[in-house]
């Protein structure tokens, strides 16, 4: 498994030999989440509650069937989704009268329901989040995490009263954003979209995208601003203090498994996964190293360790199986374990613990007397180190270009005048997808790669995964 | 809303005003979770996941949508389900090469991995559950938790060396049923299901049914014995030590929404939601009782009440909106928050905290000094004393009946030769459905209701809800 190589195989062995994904299962592109994968997975989805309940956000969960009358009631949406839905047409052995769609998103089932809940400005702002399956028919080669056809979504939807309220909103999704990618580690670039390629319906899009060490990017998530856009034609109006009727303005803020499979391509390595601390079902895997006529001393003394830490709050096992010390290196490595303590003879006597970190290698040793806090403290920094690792990477893969030719394999970044004729002679002529324009804006003065005009707009641009 | 004059009735509209459910999505008996039902309804879930991990059990998530050709390889099963499944036959905008179902129960999706999974004993057993949405084509009025399209089901699956090791498991699922079954105060009979009624599939079906107050039952899960039914046509095998091949045996455990539902129709009264503690999002309700003068004051001391409940874990709000102490009674009785705590000015000068159970609506003082471990031991009392007063109502709801005349619209209990053309005659003549036979044995001794045959055999049966 050579990442550097090539990076995708390495990519598709490790989601399997970690034990993340099952991909025998016989439709393409739905995969089964075996234990392993799937714990890690719903860590990361409490982290994802854990930051909307603190921000007023209710959870819900909407029916996963959409009737073709309600998904077909915003045109620009409904063109977007055309090629990518499943439709449901029997039940039993008689066709429906009324086919169903099955979610690809849910604004088309979560709009009808808003209509009735929204009746006055005390029933806004209204912040509701789903943690469901959608479905997208992929036609493109599928890849664990990053394109399937059953997809594990998080999607947030809110109501308004006001443009700015809304745009409140899209602020918050941003610190929000923010809390779980420290999680993960990972670094992230909020790009707005282009015109032709924001979200089918949207006011703006901005899109959460992460560079992957191919050299590519991948898109974690998106935010969009809907303006009245949705809440016309499902008719989501609310009273005003003034008694006049006003349309809402809405915002929503979704992120997929692709999350997980951003951890996997960002901080993996040859060796398999390498898992941020917090999201790691086991953190700390304890190797007893067992000598002659030792046993009994040493593994009692592991489970000490290991109950020391696990009292302390710290997702501990231990290994005592009767593979050799190397095979159980091996397996924990695989598996992204961030942190391995071995116990041996000679640790005990000097009143240590031995240790290795996964993400750097760096191997030493921590005192015996004081581990609990120790560990705690060294699975901090590992996370901080990942993030910081992992940043700096994404931050010298991105060149400014000024011309066309060559155009490096990574990301780039370069002028462009603002207009859909540019932008699309430019992904064009370079095979490049424009990722967008940094959110929070950037100083620039250049020219339009396309047509040479002066510009103040500088947009980053890439090779998708 | 009287629950006793129309039962039905009130169950429809308490699950709506207590804010469980949402009824008005446009697909019947497709319903909307709203927050409160949501949070309740994951409650549920912890408890379930608590045990299941507790057990030994992994967390994993299987695809929705199951090919035809899975569907179709156990033949029973595939006939008991023919008229109750979804089917997706197209994709975009073309029809599917293999058509999907979604899936109805996991059966199907799970056992074509398990094949994979399972090589040699070293694999058993194997204990697998998912929490997860599942739909059926429900043909009868639907009522929302009870008879739905989709619903949010948990399911565990194993397999095991031999028919011994499967009939542990079993056995084990009892163990985890009451612990469970606990936690939201409801009574059950364990009913081993008749063989033409029993899941399209099994050796045998344990049914978990609860009374309810209506006179009916309803089935709340159920847990089969698979034996090697499954295990032949999906092909899993695996080595023993003398290495030979061997099909595996197999169990599954069932629940779904449906408790929700029974905790409803148990517990609620004419004032809406009783909820057992353990599933309240908010156990303890705080109002302050606001005279002339002293408003500032009761607050003040009503949220230092609040803190202190808090801190020690106990699920409380305060109400400090402007409406009247009557209305806020009636919107959290409606609720069906356990325990009411009202302070006002001769409270506080006494140095207590009046209280209202819900569940009895038996009122008094505890005193302020004591107050969060008065309230924790309260909330224990009220879970005991919910499930002993339904577990009495629902023992002293089977009647044993010796004739088909007058039958009882609750529960009977009656004399049964064990062939299937009596069992059917008695369902046929008297209107009801046979139960079962009680799991754990019942002594007993009389004439079959049919052919009046002299009978060890006793059995359960009701109207079904």
């Amino acid at each position: 498994m050579k990442k550097e190589e090539n990076f995708s195989e390495w990519y598709n062995e490790v989601v399997e030999e970690a034990g993340l994904t099952d991909k025998r299962y016989p439709v393409k592109g739905m995969n089964v989440w075996p234990a392993y994968g799937w714990k890690i997975m719903r860590y990361i989805d409490s982290f994802i509650r854990q930051e909307l309940d603190a921000t007023g956000h209710d959870e819900v969960c909407f029916p996963l069937l959409i009737p073709e009358t309600e998904f077909k009631k915003e045109k620009d949406h409904i063109k977007g989704f055309d090629e990518e839905v499943y439709w449901v047409t029997h039940a039993g052995l008689n066709p429906l009268d009324v086919q169903l769609v099955i979610r690809p998103t849910s604004e088309t089932s979560m709009y009808p329901m808003f209509a009735l809940w929204v009746r006055s400005h005390g029933d806004l702002p209204l912040k509701v989040y789903q943690i469901v399956n959608t479905f997208r028919y992929e036609t493109k080669q599928t890849r664990a995490f990053i394109r399937v056809r059953e997809i594990h979504f998080f999607e947030s939807h809110t109501c308004h009263v006001d443009e700015a309220d809304a745009q409140r909103q899209v602020e918050e999704d941003f610190v929000i954003l923010e809390q779980i990618m420290k999680r993960l580690s990972l670094p992230y670039l909020l790009l707005k979209r282009t015109e032709w390629d924001k979200f089918p319906g949207a006011h703006y899009t901005v899109g959460i995208d992460t560079y992957i060490p191919s050299g590519r990017s991948l898109q974690l998530g998106s935010i969009h601003h809907y303006r009245e856009n949705f809440s016309r034609p499902f008719d989501i109006k609310y009273e005003d203090p003034d008694g006049d009727q006003k349309y809402v303005h809405q915002t929503t803020f979704g992120m997929s498994e692709r999350l997980l499979g951003a951890v996997v391509g960002v901080h993996g390595d040859d060796r398999g996964l390498v898992l941020p601390p917090d999201i790691a079902p086991v953190q700390a895997i304890v190797i007893p190293i067992i000598a002659k006529g030792n046993r009994e001393e040493i593994t009692a003394n592991a489970r000490q360790l290991r109950d020391e830490l696990k009292d302390f709050g710290i997702r501990v096992q231990i290994d005592e199986s009767d593979e050799r010390p190397g095979a159980k290196f091996y397996k924990w490595e695989l598996k992204g374990v961030p942190l391995r303590l071995e116990l041996g003879g000679r640790d005990i006597k000097k009143g240590v613990v031995s240790f290795a970190r996964r993400d750097t290698g760096e191997k030493g040793t921590m005192l015996r007397s004081n581990i609990a806090k120790d560990v705690e403290a060294m699975l901090l920094k590992i996370s901080k180190d990942m993030r910081a690792k992992a940043q700096q990477l994404m931050d010298s893969s991105v060149t400014t270009i000024e011309s066309l030719d060559n155009i490096p394999k990574k990301w780039v970044r370069f002028g462009w005048c603002g207009s859909e004729e540019c932008g699309q002679k430019i992904e064009e002529t370079a095979d490049i997808k424009i990722l967008g324009t940094p959110y929070s804006g950037e100083k620039f003065h250049g020219k339009c790669l396309a047509c040479g005009q002066e510009t103040d707009i500088v947009v980053y641009a890439a090779r998708a995964m």
